[in-house]
């Protein structure tokens, strides 16, 4: 699927002056991890409060409006969507956190051929899993890497570290702000070109790097960089099914100013390559992604976000539809190395690899059920923390997604 | 009416994809209570922030989406509501607390005959006060035992009891989180079978028993169990005036963290028995609740609400319509007794009694305004806390309803 | 344009159940201040958080309903509009104060001939920059007298003054609570009458007096006058470009609690008269106001809102739309001066001359982009203050609006 154009444009032809649209995602967790030494760290409890090992929720409820405002003109769409659920965008974790909050918002301009001009809060161009839309992620949870790396964490000043603690129902979770979730304020020039069976994309963005906080906390921006290039089995599908093989890659970097110093920056670099190739009953996808500065370090951590320190991780998983039933079985192996080469002190090099395997079964078109069970194994190589991460266990999860 | 199914599905013939809808209620109130000795407690003050006499306000400004996403099949519905006026919903009370919020995101499954499986955030299987749609009920404001008893207050760490304060701009309400608002997020078995003119509907749902605030903060659940037989004078007639008399009963049972100790639980159970009647020009309903655990001291005690005392309460109200006018007339008593047998201490037994005289005035079948003047004398065995109470005085208040 | 009539009532012929609408605003800014001796103040920094000198912003993202309700009786509209951009609505400033707002949650009765009763949440009648529909503004900032005098903010107990700092990147502002936004709760009748080629139009209003903060924190409400005549040029035409010579005058009275002291009130003041000329190619339009109590003293300045000073100011400003072209040339002069008389002290006389050169590209009739450069000269009669404000220069500022 091709997300810049799926969610930045419309179809020239009928697209609506106001379409309501959205999503609902309630679910269940139950995380199986261990106490080490009678206490408790983030990854053995459920978010976004991290004061549970068990809990329902609802995961996302999205309701947005998108189309051309005015419908005798396709040269201009816009894309509204407001988030209601429980998540680290509405929710920090801290107690209390919790508010609605706008995830998009933007006008795109279509009048430079090979040009077109995305303004405002949206998706920036970049990795897979963040970019594509939540309604086709066969997954419940995020990848290690993804959930780490790039879903950007935003310290505020006051906020401080948490110890490990004896009981579950403690409150782990020291942020506020929402994270980042894969989107930025700003300018993007992107588009797409068909080349015989090939359609390759291109996007260049200027954002605040500030995520869905809105207005930006410094002067310099961020720059994101964006190719694509997709060999389409059928030229006549669309949407977020197109049977195709995609490339893609993509590069991020900009500064961040040190919440509990702000006369300090610090640089965040991000970029990563990927492959993902669907054409029904198989869908199979993998990416390789580096980052350096601003690694985060556990939702109990948030003061020692203003590292240099280097990660790098990657997932490879696929997807088999039963042909003539309404099962999808998935299965994804991911893997994440962070603060490479540190053996010791406040951030050490810990490994976190996840197996998942998981079933959606399709109600219909637009309502699916989804059954993951993750096997985690993390360790570090500094005992202390080593001593937490190594109990870390399994983790269930239940989902129905109903889109609207 | 049948709330559970009129809230819980959609007709099978002709759901819409979305439809947007809502309801508005600007209003007044005034209170006529006195100080004593110079001083002032919660119920002489206007909620949510308790800190005036007098105020207009936005009660209630509800915007939703509701229908069954792919109009192809029936067999799942979904609803959506989001608040954003100034309540105990989007506003614990404390200054600052406003935020919007979801009261409503659920998923309704109907493949199983007699059991359909409602999943998400919803109203849980109660007492009708509680349960009915906010745009049928016939008063401004809730009785003294759904809104001490069942409207579930949760306290934060952090937050601290409240004295009595000299003047009434002076901000009396402790709490920052939203109420329980009858709801919970879980998942909810659940059916209405016809037997000659006879509807029964039974309900079993399992809940995080955390109100709205949408995961869990303990790994304890809440049981939900409801019963309804209604006699149906009219099997053709729909929505929420069929003309009927039901008679119902429920339970619910949970546990609670303690909020400033988290290696603490605390027990709570709520059940109810009630009946309702309604043919025009004639409504008559009552009902009668007992509770233990968890009992609600008032916004200024946010302290002593992890207690294990009992209350009960009830009502008997009616409404009569004038035929051939927009007018209807409504009386109510109601009463509760919290703390029942404790003769002193911070938490003494207190008795509330109320009658409440109301008109509505029925413009259109989408809009009516209400008048209501209650009278209230409340009490407490304990004489400081009587010295407040006993000057709690008359609560006049009048809105406007706009559903659309 | 008769704004009064335009957002509180409905066409009575065809205005729909339901309507969902809004409208985006993507901008970004670059402030060309200098710092003073290594330090910044507010008038320096973009807004809300005031913690840099260039961003990119969301700086209004609404959705809204409107209609009828019940299409079968156009006696009765109602209007309900929420924001969730990141400006003094929604994000008082400090940190971490952003939320989505309702802004307006109106019900309109149209049965009085006369007399239409307009009750909720909207704007009060006052001032034509804060009275007219955002869409139809053609500035992106508001002049300094309005953004001053008229814009309310509302400090909370516990909010301190922040001396100027030696980074841009400080966070500069130190109100939480969402400013007035031109708008109250409460109720007003109004009416419009035409004679001939004129038409009259009065409003009087009731209202908490405590912005879009929808309960009231004392007993006292505010008092809104309102008057117009305009002639029209075309009585057939309609909607905010509707051919016409506006005049009008205002008033509007009330009193605040003070946050720092409950026991206290301070009364607050404010009126003007303006005049709004507009046949295409030309627009012009000029205000004066005066105001005395609760003077704001900027956002850095809390502890010095609850004062009983004066103020004055008043804009002229012209547009030009270019035949046959989609461009349209503004200009606009406004000025300020605030604490009138006082020549030290913490709330010294300051006067805030500024010139705004703008373009509006008309890409559609519901979508444009706007640049506007403005020329600020700031200046104080004491020193300290002077020192600050000489040193505030050019602001630019660009914009897509995107209507609904």
């Amino acid at each position: 699927a091709n997300w810049l154009m799926l969610q930045g444009t419309e179809p020239a032809d009928n697209a609506p002056r106001a379409k309501v649209w959205g999503f609902i995602q309630p679910m269940y967790s139950k995380d199986f991890s261990d106490a080490f030494a009678g206490k408790y760290v983030p990854p053995k409890l459920i978010g976004p409060s991290l004061d549970s090992q068990s809990s329902f929720n609802i995961l996302r409820a999205r309701i947005g409006v998108r189309g051309t405002g005015f419908p005798l003109d396709s040269h201009i769409n816009y894309f509204l969507l407001t988030e209601f659920g429980n998540n680290a965008i509405t929710n920090g974790g801290k107690y209390g956190s919790y508010k609605p909050y706008l995830t998009d918002a933007s006008i795109t301009l279509n009048y430079i051929k090979g040009a077109r001009v995305r303004l405002g809060l949206f998706k920036y161009p970049g990795a897979e899993e963040g970019l594509q839309g939540i309604a086709a992620f066969p997954y419940i949870g995020y990848t290690s890497v993804t959930n780490q790396m790039l879903l950007e964490r935003f310290p505020t000043n006051g906020e401080t570290n948490i110890a490990p603690q004896t009981v579950p129902n403690a409150d782990m979770n020291a942020f506020s702000a929402p994270v980042g979730a894969f989107r930025d304020v700003g300018a993007q020039v992107f588009d797409a070109f068909d080349v015989g069976n090939w359609e390759h994309t291109y996007a260049v963005m200027l954002g605040n790097g500030h995520g869905v906080q809105m207005s930006d906390n410094n002067s310099s921006k961020d720059l994101y960089l964006y190719w694509s290039s997709a060999y389409l089995f059928d030229k006549s599908a669309k949407g977020p099914f197109r049977p195709s093989l995609k490339m893609f890659t993509w590069y991020q970097k900009g500064k961040r100013t040190d919440a509990y110093d702000n006369t300090k920056e610090q640089d965040r670099k991000r970029y990563g390559v990927g492959v993902s190739y669907l054409k029904k009953p198989f869908r199979v996808s993998a990416e390789y992604m580096w980052g350096q500065g601003m690694i985060f370090q556990g939702q109990q951590n948030p003061q020692r976000m203003f590292n240099n320190n280097k990660a790098a991780g990657g997932y490879i998983e696929g997807g088999y539809f039963i042909p003539n039933t309404k099962f999808e079985l998935d299965l994804r192996y991911d893997t994440y190395k962070r603060n490479k080469g540190i053996m010791k002190g406040p951030t050490p090099e810990a490994k976190f690899n996840t197996w998942t395997a998981g079933v959606n079964y399709h109600f219909n078109k637009k309502t699916r059920f989804t059954l993951d069970y993750s096997i985690r194994k993390y360790s570090s190589v500094f005992t202390p923390v080593n001593n937490q991460l190594k109990d870390v266990k399994g983790l269930l999860a239940l989902q129905v997604t109903a889109v609207f």
